[in-house]
This record gives C-alpha cells, structure tokens and sequence, in this order.
C-alpha cells in the first residue's frame, strides 16, 4: 500500500465531486491556497499530494489557486539533484529508484521524491507505476513521495504537470527528484529536458550485447546503467558495459564538460548503488563548478515556457471549429499529394486569424 | 558564374521594385502566373529560378501568385530522388554533390538541381553554397540548376521555402535532387524530414578516428561517406571508415528496412562515387518495393503541415502587440526564477486569445 498515492487518489475523487476542498469563492480560495503553501513548505506529503492533484485539474478555478500555491513556493524550489530515469519497459527502473532511493534513506538519510511521465497516460490513464511490488520499501516510508503519472493532459501536457510537480516536491523539502520514464516515443527527450542527470537502464542481451537502447538514446543520458548485473548475468552484463563505454566513447563530447559513463548495477542485490549515486554527485558538482548547472536550468526554464506557448497555442487552433471541420478536409487532401501543404497550412491559419 | 543563380538575383532584385514582373492586376496575375506554370513544366531554368524567388517573396500578392503555380505543379511533382547531404564545414559537401552532379549529367544524361537550407540565413543573408567555386562543373552545366539558400524567412521558415523548391525542381524534370546542410543545429533534422536519402558526410581526424559527427546525426543518415579518400588519406580515412561502420552497427535497425552503410568516398578523384549513387539507387529501390517510400513522403507531407501550423501560429503569436511586450517582462522573470514558465504562458495565451 502506497501512502502518498492513496492520498492522491481520494483528492483526486474528492475533486470530482462539490466536496472538494478547493471552491471558488475568494473567502475559501485564500484560506485553501495558504494553507496549502503552509502545509507544503512544512513538507506535508498529504497535502503536496493534494495539490499536485490540484495543479492536474481541468478546472479553471482549481488551476488558478495551484498557479498562486506555485508562485508561492517558487521561491522553495530549486535546491535539489534532478535525476532523470529511462529505459525499456522490463529493465528494471523502478527496482533500480528503489534501490537507489533506500541508499539514500537508509545511509544517508536523505528525502527521495519520485514522479513519473507516461507519454501514453493522456490516452490510457497512465500505466507506468502501477506496480509498487518493485518500491515496496518507499512505498512504506515517511522520507519517500512517489507520485505516478498524471492522468490527465486536459490543462497543458504531462510534461507541464511534471514540471509543477518536480517545483512542489522541492518546495517540500525533497532535496533528490527521480523522474522516470518508459523507453517509448519523445518522452525520453521531455524528461531530458526537466532533469540534471538522464540515466538509461539497459540490460545484457542474450549474446551479450546491449539491450534496449533506442535511437538517439544513447546521447541523451549521462550515464548508462547495465541493471541485473547479479548471478548467471555478471558476465554477460559487463561485457554489455564494455560494449555500450565503446559506444558512447564514439559520441561526441559533451558541452557540460562531463563524459558519459556505463555502469553495472544491481538493484537486486544492491551492487553499483552507492557508485551510481557517486557519479551523480559527481557530475552535481563538476556541472556546479563549471556554472553549466544553473545555466542548463534557466535554459530549461525559457524551454518550458516556450514549449507550452506551442503546445497552448496548438489547443486553442484545434479547439477552433471552423478549423476542426477544414483541416479534416485538406489533411486528406495533403496526404493524398493532390494540395500542397504550405496552401493548406495557409488556409488553415487565414480561418483562425479571422475568428 | 552560375546561370540560375545570376536569373535569381536579378529577378530577386527585380521583386522589390514597381518594375517586377508580378503585379497586382488581376489580368497580369493570370497572365503571369499562367507563364510560369508553363514555363516550369516546360523545364526553363530561368523562369524555375524565378518562381523560386516569388515563393520566397514576403508581398501577400506574391503570395498568391505562387500558390497558384505551386497548385498547378504539384500533379508534375513527386517523381524523384532526394538526396540530403549534410556535414560539418569543411567536410567537403559542395566538392561531393558536384562529383555525384558530373557523374549524374556525364555518365547517365540526367539532370540534377541542387538546394540549400542554411539555418543562419534568416539573419545573415544565407552563407552556404556561397561558393561555387567547388560546383564549377555544374555551375555551367545546362542540365543542373543551383539555388542558394533562401535569404528570408518571412512567411513560412526557410524549410517550408526549400519544400516549396523541391516541388518546383520535380515539376521543371529535374529527377536527381540535393538538399545541402551546414551540420550545426536542427538543420539536418530539417532535411531529414524533406528528402528521401540523408548523406551524413565526414572526414578521417588526424588519429584516424571520425571526424565531423554531431550528436543524434549518425542515426538519421542512410549512409556515412567518408570523404577525401585521396593521396596520404587513404588509410586514415578506410580506418575511420570502418569505425564509422562499427558506430552504425550499434544503433537499432531501422523500420525501413534499410541498413545504414559507411562508405569511401573522394570528391577529388571520382573515387566511390558510382558506389554512392549505386547504394542511393539501391535504397531507393528497396523502399519503393516495401511501400516505405511512399508512407515516408506522406508521412513527411502530413508532417510538414502541422510544423508550418506551429511555425504559423508562432508568428502570429509573437506579433501580437501587446503579447510582445509582455512576453520580454515575463521571460526576464522566468529566467530570473522569480516565476514559473507555466503561469507565464498562461498569462500570455490569455492576453493572445483577448484579442
């Protein structure tokens, strides 16, 4: 059973209802959105569940009370290492959090918050997660947050959310984030995008090579884990090490002045963890010192914005009805080679001008 | 002294004063526009040349004009190779288009056209393929024409522009089509998405390993061409070859069906040449039997749809008067940390939808 989860999921119930705690008149509003920076500044994890299920809402009114909590725990937020957690489906991410987040519990005492982007949750309701068997140890503990995909996308995309989510969570007080996310499709670039350190879990194949690398992957992260490097599976593991260090050995360096690393690891019977979390510090404190560090963060931040400006302006073309019944029409035509894109685009945009 | 280019210029030239040869009178339009379409199906080089600069054109009447052509050329257009060639500065991609161009017009009589997306020409005016000296053969050649990269970007980017060319190229005949890319930024990506064939080209270094590879190119390319295999350089460049090879072994299979090939190559003396536009025409080929030829180019044409809706809608965006004003304030803040990339877009898609 999952503390955090559980409290998400009864607000997010309570949300649906006229119950819910957060109502529109401008009495409730302020006494609600200042309780709830109050309780999240305190590192209430109840209520910072509360309102990242506030800052998921569809709602005009809700939106505007979680846009007043996040202007006010901004202020909070930022103090922490942002670890970014990719791979396969099968790899063993969430056994890898898990181990990594007991190390950092157990040995260091430490507060471990893990969130998740599931590129297929605007569609299914999110499916990655799901299975807490893998996190059973923060799932139990009062030092662990862990908050599954959001499950809508109505207000901004999954990213957005995350992005909120990941500001909150600092502001609580948790100083390591993991953000993980399934090998499928762009989600690995968003979350490249919101995090300090991209680990992609992969695994020794059956003839020792790597698996589970995907297209412009390998790039991206700053250190490739070879998870399952225990039992019958050691050899074959480093030798899929061996082969994915040669790999990123031909890559480009790095602007950050960091060279990807490839790791074994074992999140069964804990070998690599401690080395792994090394590395990331390590890599923390070269990007510090270098300055790369803050200035990938505020690049992130302009990213953001200007993503989202994207991303909402396509929602308000799409939402046109003018436009919904045109582009139906010459979409067709397009794909059918018998309009030029650039007309149809043209005509497009003409109809949303003139609303 | 490039023909095309020279007709170019100078009806460029001719565009921005009363004496252009497309006016606004309507009886003028149809004449005009019905010249041009008949001269490019006709294959005249200077009336291509010229359209070219009317699609490039920033007049709402220009405008027009040339989606009128473009309408009446799109059943003409289609049939074609397109090649991409993409590579740092200095790899030696003028030098190789211009061996493969030669070899296309002497050896198997067909007719090349050759274009240019130059990310910077937005603000400098264009800077590739500024010199001709490396395509003198073509340059003078009556069966290739050469176009520059676009110097505006005023409607539509500069890809929608180059797309637009392609079109026009395919409909004058031209059969054998490269797209030519500086390889910095998304450039390549752009070509990517526009031509059928990407040519990543590169260079032995001085300890034999790869030169001239960006981070996430390797992946995209259909084959690696080691060029300048000449005198002293044949060595290093058959060992970077081979390490080239052994990258491209790494990555995951593509779902064309197609594997990506390291190739030798020397613009200088015509060495591999013939190979190349072989493993080009083997390619083309293999996707045109599995239908991933066609689905590619639709897919591609759907695509560019919706990146020129984006691109549209930004402009629209960022003209806003009072959005334009609000947005550095917000932006300054954003950077600064002082407020968070969401609440900053929400208030500037508001002010924008108040219009």
């Amino acid at each position: 059973m999952i503390k955090a989860d559980q409290s998400a999921l009864h607000v997010k119930d309570g949300c649906a209802t006229p119950a819910q705690p957060f109502r529109s008149s401008t009495h409730e509003r302020k006494f609600s959105s200042a309780a709830c920076i109050e309780g999240i500044l305190r590192g209430d994890r109840s209520m910072l569940a509360r309102v990242i299920t506030l800052i998921e809402s569809s709602r005009a009114a809700d939106r505007q009370i979680a846009d007043e909590i996040l202007e006010a725990c901004l202020p909070a937020s930022g103090n922490s290492i942002r670890v970014g957690v990719t791979g396969v489906p099968g790899a063993g991410k969430s056994s890898l959090i898990e181990a990594l987040g007991k190390y950092l519990i157990s040995e260091r005492r430490e507060k471990v918050a893990v969130l998740a982007i599931d590129p297929s949750s605007q569609l299914s309701g999110g499916s990655i997660l799901g299975d807490k068997t893998r996190m059973t140890f923060l799932a139990s503990s009062d030092m662990a947050f862990i908050r599954p995909s959001p499950s809508r996308g109505v207000h901004g995309g999954v990213a957005q959310n995350t992005r909120d989510a990941i500001l909150l969570c600092e502001a609580a007080g948790y100083r390591n984030l993991f953000v993980e996310t399934v090998g499928v499709g762009q989600s690995e670039a968003a979350v490249s995008y919101m995090v300090d350190f991209l680990m992609l879990v992969a695994l020794a194949g059956a003839g020792d090579e790597l698996q589970g690398i995907k297209r412009g992957l390998m790039e991206m992260a700053e250190v490739v884990v070879v998870n399952k490097t225990d039992g019958d599976n050691i050899k074959p593991a480093e030798k899929a090490r061996a082969e994915a260090a040669n790999a990123l050995h031909l890559l480009p360096a790095s602007p950050s002045g960091w060279t990807p690393r490839a790791m074994c690891c074992s999140a069964h019977d804990g070998r690599g963890v401690s080395d792994l979390w090394s590395c990331i510090l390590e890599h923390d404190a070269i990007t510090r010192s270098t300055g790369w560090f803050e200035r990938t963060r505020r690049e992130q931040a302009r990213r953001a914005m200007h993503d989202d400006i994207e991303l909402g302006l396509l929602q308000m073309f799409r939402s046109h009805p003018a436009v919904q019944v045109r582009m139906i029409e010459l979409e067709q035509k397009v794909l059918a080679g018998s309009m030029n894109p650039a007309s149809a685009v043209r005509e497009l945009l003409a109809l949303f001008a003139s609303k």
